[in-house]
């Protein structure tokens, strides 16, 4: 086994820690649910504050390009999850632009009637599709299946599989490419969730078929709490109805027109006026991830998974292990399991150690391969061998 | 006539200018489009970036009070608005929130099938509505009114009255208790847009019997660009069930139950993750409208559009008045028409002058009495009247 400092010393991603800033005596492992300050957000969102609202004022939505945002974000967001160009807008929360993709998703299937998603999805996709579907009031079932049944239930009633590419809770890894072909065989629409996926593994949403993706930009991308959501949608679907007409996804917004008249492409996903503070940050940790080559964060991701849980494995007698052993069905956290998670979970904070705990016995560890070092893995599994 | 220096030395409000930083040699006629930025925003940010979101992370949710913003800043905006404690809830667009208005609205009068309008509302509103409508796709129809013919057109087909307060163009200000009346007369319900109002004019949603309102926090509640918009419910309201159920409006978001549970009152209406960046500068925007005095606000409003409309009809030839001449008929702006207006408004902002074209021949000025000086207005009518 190689030793910590080694593996730092040979990390070719080691230098991206030194872009965020982390607080002295904390080992974080919570990325997956806020990522960490950027240090050149502070210096954009000075620029945005100072000289774009509070000099250049409503000039800004054109001289400094705010109205670009949503776009300009949304293409780089796509270089980042291979999207095709001109797919992918930034606005919005998570469950706004899910609420956008299953409505356009359902109207592309009309005589359908099943949403069909993962036992243990996380809960914000499950409450959003039941509100549409009460709206909607056209008798959509919910039919869940656990992870390995998906592509047994997936019939000819399905109208969508809403999925989260990596589970939140398990850490489990889909398929992508494999379980949209599977839908598409049973002429089933795909959304999914990248929450866990975009800045942290590999995601290929044009090679994969999908038809929309949605996904929150302040976990692995580093966006900021509360940081403005991104919606897929893949070109042949732009035409589909999308329920949250608002004016700047209209073809003029500045016409004034009485009537909607959606604008081409994926600019007709924008609903209100862009949310321009929570963007910017977003943007600066949207570069980051770009910089990043995402082919390097995975093979750290990976190889700190792996070594995490061989370490448990080892070290932890007592601790169970809740995420897959297969790193290829394994997102970027490790989650052990033990009765007395909240707890451990406590003492760990005692000690600087971020992590998280879903109830009722899982201790959750986000991998963030940009700032996290070989080292205090170590670290973290002498703290909780020592309990 | 007073001179404008002992108006705006006798200003109750005169000091509050300094609140806010404004470009020097800019006269900024344009605050009921994006307000300026007022000083205490600076130092918020930089305490929520660097010290919250950089130092204290994840926990700031709790130990920040990060969770609690929406509720917090509604219950402000309550205040402001004379709505009833616990009935506002802050965050997502206007957009998004007319969209959860209306379908609630909808909701409530099932058998009914007109949205009345006003001819010539913001188009955001009417088209939310248009999306909303092709998504339930139960033949609701859109009916427009012009103002003078709203309650006319009251009858036991419509659903929902749905009016901006005062209207973005012509600057007129409806009777919002009256309309009200009118519209529960007739058996509809109403959805109020206060983008235009809140921070300008008194408002008074409990005393005018308002069932549902929205509006946004950019314009003169100078919240910052795209700022998180604002949800009123009535009480009596509060179990209409809203379309848009995300994780944060669940009784026990963190329990991540697999179905759907409201929390109780206006909780339920929050949506997704709360955006914290855009309602930490929304706050301070909010804290400075409740500082001054709402009334003494429209005191100086008034005074200030009167001053303008008669210095308007006096110097000013060649040019109409689109604004009411009726003050209690008025927003806080004054519109000014001529058959340059674009080419004029051109003129203006290249002397520093800051207003808004609207086209075809619209010139738009808006009055914000926190920042706005007396003398400013004659430096305004002396550039108009040089051409």
């Amino acid at each position: 086994m190689d030793a910590p400092d080694s593996l730092d010393r040979a990390d070719p991603l080691a230098a991206f820690r030194d872009r965020f800033d982390l607080p002295a005596g904390v080992i974080y492992l919570d990325g997956n649910s806020l990522g960490p300050l950027p240090k050149a957000t502070r210096a954009r969102l000075a620029e945005v504050i100072d000289r774009h609202w509070g000099r250049d004022l409503i000039a800004s939505w054109t001289v400094n390009g705010w109205m670009d945002l949503p776009l300009r974000i949304g293409a780089k967001l796509g270089r980042l999850l291979g999207a095709e160009p001109d797919s992918m807008v930034a606005g919005d929360s998570t469950s706004v632009n899910l609420f956008q993709a299953l409505a356009a998703a359902l109207a592309l299937r009309p005589d359908r009637r099943v949403i069909l998603s993962e036992t243990g999805n996380f809960p914000t996709d499950l409450y959003m599709a039941e509100g549409l579907a009460a709206l909607l009031g056209r008798g959509h079932a919910f039919r869940q299946a656990p992870a390995d049944a998906i592509e047994a239930a997936l019939d000819e009633t399905v109208a969508v599989l809403l999925l989260t590419h990596v589970n939140y809770r398990s850490g489990r890894m889909h398929d992508m490419a494999r379980l949209t072909a599977a839908a598409h065989a049973a002429g089933a629409i795909t959304v999914w969730d990248l929450s866990h996926s975009a800045g942290a593994v590999p995601v290929d949403l044009a090679g994969s078929a999908a038809d929309f993706a949605v996904g929150c930009g302040y976990k692995f991308l580093n966006g900021g709490p509360g940081a403005p959501g991104y919606l897929y949608i893949a070109p042949r679907h732009q035409t589909a109805p999308l329920p949250l007409t608002g004016w700047i996804g209209h073809a003029e917004p500045f016409a004034f027109a009485p009537s909607y008249r959606p604008a081409e492409g994926i600019g007709r996903a924008r609903v209100g006026t862009p949310p321009i503070l929570g963007l910017a940050a977003l943007e600066v940790g949207v570069d980051l991830a770009l910089e990043a080559d995402i082919r390097l964060v995975r093979e750290k991701s990976v190889r700190m998974t792996e070594l995490f849980l061989r370490l448990a494995a080892t070290s932890l007698p007592g601790f169970g292990i809740a995420t897959p052993r297969d790193p290829d069905a394994r997102g970027s956290q490790v989650c052990l399991t033990h009765p007395d998670a909240a707890a451990i979970m406590r003492r760990l904070a005692a000690r600087g150690i971020v992590g998280d705990f879903r109830p009722p016995d899982v201790l959750r560890f986000g991998i963030t391969p940009l700032t996290l070092r070989y080292a205090e893995l170590w670290q973290v599994i002498a703290a909780l061998a020592e309990g």
